[in-house]
């Protein structure tokens, strides 16, 4: 199978609203998929419909979940049901004239596809490599590894992605001919996930600095 | 039927995991419902799930969904299909001496109920100016009200909310003791939604200034 540089619209993933708004760019998700902190994830449980929210990291062309063995989400994914995630940044409040034309602006991410459940030691340990440092680049190599207890502790799931798309809005608002004569402030309050000084463990040993790529992080 | 404050824990509800992190309080549940600006909608199509965001307003027990008639979801929603529906908050990256601690500290609410279509015209404009004033309070008097156009171009659904639950973690990172002694720094890293200076509409009248609820919000 070759591999796509965009993604085939299909039933599940075509954006139905606003057309205009919608990428199939692999290269383009994908992006939005890695600066993403938290997914949710849908699932159905005899009928029932949950959503679950859970940390994801991208390996190549698929979605790498874990959790405790015992989770709700993981028990089921591993089973190989259909799972769709959501992944959505929101970049601002969008304020119009009218009621009408008010929106945000965002990137959001559907995908589709089955769960799988790894099994094989080296590659479960991979995938939790790959976890942590989508997170955290450069925390893995500096505290300590999973040790056999917790490895069996864990639940690795990784969903192939089959299907997924992007909507996209960015810009100002748009607002009726008619209404750019009222006197009403609009534009765009932009808004962004921030990161706060780090807080120190209270029982962190004193000489211990924050290490480079946490320094580095906090730039972003 | 009595209001409890508290929801009953019911098989769809319960936090499975980490159980003292639970809390089925309905004050604590709803003040994380009306903090988020966003949240994400589940529901099941012919066996499929799918996971849309969507803004919310809560009213009182309920909790009010928009969006274009032709969208998936609110043709989907008005239906009375089953939703279920996460909002969550994330606080900060919680970083531990083990790669197995590591967490984030974050607020995350499940709702469960089903939808109904708002038909009454007055009901209607009820739940928008109740979504519109959740997002940015104020704004509902500033700007241009729905017009019957508009209105007829735009479903409200509402869903009861019948079971709900929050998962909250807080504090910093609890490692094993013996990493205690590891040196390696160990904290957390708050993240927090913030805003940004607003941008002015390129095509806003230079004599329009940012009104007092606009300021007051950016000062949250």
């Amino acid at each position: 199978m070759t591999r796509m540089e965009k993604f085939k619209k299909t039933e599940r993933n075509r954006v139905k609203r606003v057309s205009k708004r919608a990428e199939y760019d692999r290269e383009i998700i994908y992006q939005i998929v890695d600066e993403a902190l938290i997914c949710h994830v849908g699932f159905v449980q005899d009928g029932q419909p949950f959503v679950i929210p859970t940390i994801h990291a991208r390996d190549g062309d698929r979605l790498i979940f874990h959790g405790a063995q015992a989770s709700r989400l993981l028990k089921h994914a591993e089973k190989g049901f259909e799972l769709s995630v959501n992944i959505t940044l929101l970049d601002g409040l969008v304020l119009a004239r009218s009621v009408f034309h008010h929106s945000m602006n965002y990137r959001s991410v559907v995908l589709f596809g089955k769960g799988h459940l790894v099994k094989e030691e080296k590659e479960k340990f991979r995938c939790l490599r790959v976890l942590t440092e989508h997170i955290m680049p450069g925390r893995w190599q500096d505290v300590r590894q999973p040790n056999p207890r917790e490895m069996k502790a864990t639940s690795v799931v990784v969903m192939a992605i089959e299907d997924a798309s992007a909507k996209i809005r960015t810009g100002p608002p748009v607002d009726d001919e008619e209404d750019y004569l009222l006197p009403v402030w609009s534009g765009v309050l932009p808004i962004k996930q921030a990161v706060d000084a780090p807080i120190a463990d209270p029982l962190l040993n004193s000489q211990t600095d924050l290490p480079a790529y946490i320094r580095q992080y906090l730039k972003r």
